[in-house]
């Protein structure tokens, strides 16, 4: 089965694809979609739609698993990554209804053993389940990484988290 | 020109179509896109991009004005919104760069001619500048309204607000 992590933001979105039997996990591919932000926020918007349509073309995921928006203090940060949630969530409800989504510390829980686990953890752990070299860069695109991994446990304990 | 005016929600979007030559308007069409709460997120966000693109592709607007959103106090709601806003801000842009946007008080002064007015008096005003016999309904659908007349008299004043 092939699960699509997403990180979502509006500057940048990460997004990690990996194969699963449910035991074993297997990097297929990473990266990021990132907008200018001298690009007016409609193209911006427009440009990560585009791009996560893209990427479920080019990787046809069965399942689709976001990390869930940690609701920032700041008003307008969280109005446009909510928007660019929004529009990646348009893009993928065009393609599947198999969506889901994971709490950071759910995310933390489930790649580290530990809700308290800190973002270099993670990203070690990232590395070390998917058998990789080197830690995935950008950050978004190994917490991308971090939701997919998320999913394919949550599958095996039988406790998902689909978006309602 | 054909304007377009949207209030964006994720409950009920509403939309109002008009014709103006900078000095008169004449109503084309309004309406609202509803959602329902029992329907799953992704769900409901691809039916308001669908929903905006018909509307689009049947009154080819010249251009967009939406209402901007006040923001909510209640976090979720606030994210849903701007959610639903991403969306039909990626159906507007598939189409034109040409949107605007303006805030409630920049509506109310220019349907009324007071920034202080209330809904009511607003949606009056939007009966009688378009010649309805009725207030337009849902309250959604005459805020729409208001914001494309509040357009078209930005445009005559030349103080265009085009959202970046």
């Amino acid at each position: 089965m092939i699960i699509l992590g997403i990180d979502p933001g509006f500057a940048i979105m990460g997004y990690g694809v990996i194969e699963t039997d449910g035991v074993r996990h297997k990097l297929i591919q990473y990266g990021a979609l990132t907008t200018e932000a001298k690009t007016p926020t409609p193209a911006r918007l427009l440009s990560i739609y585009t791009g996560i349509r893209q990427v479920i073309d080019i990787y046809k995921p069965d399942q689709i698993a976001f990390e869930e928006l940690f609701f920032s203090k700041n008003v307008t940060t969280g109005m446009m990554v909510s928007a660019a949630r929004g529009a990646a969530l348009v893009a993928a409800a065009q393609y599947t209804q198999e969506l889901y989504e994971y709490t950071p510390m759910q995310i933390k829980q489930a790649v580290t053993g530990s809700g308290r686990a800190d973002k270099q953890q993670v990203q070690a752990m990232v590395r070390v389940i998917l058998g990789m070299r080197e830690t995935p860069k950008p950050d978004d695109a190994a917490d991308a990484l971090a939701a997919a991994i998320t999913h394919a446990h949550s599958m095996k304990a039988g406790a998902l988290f689909k978006i309602v």
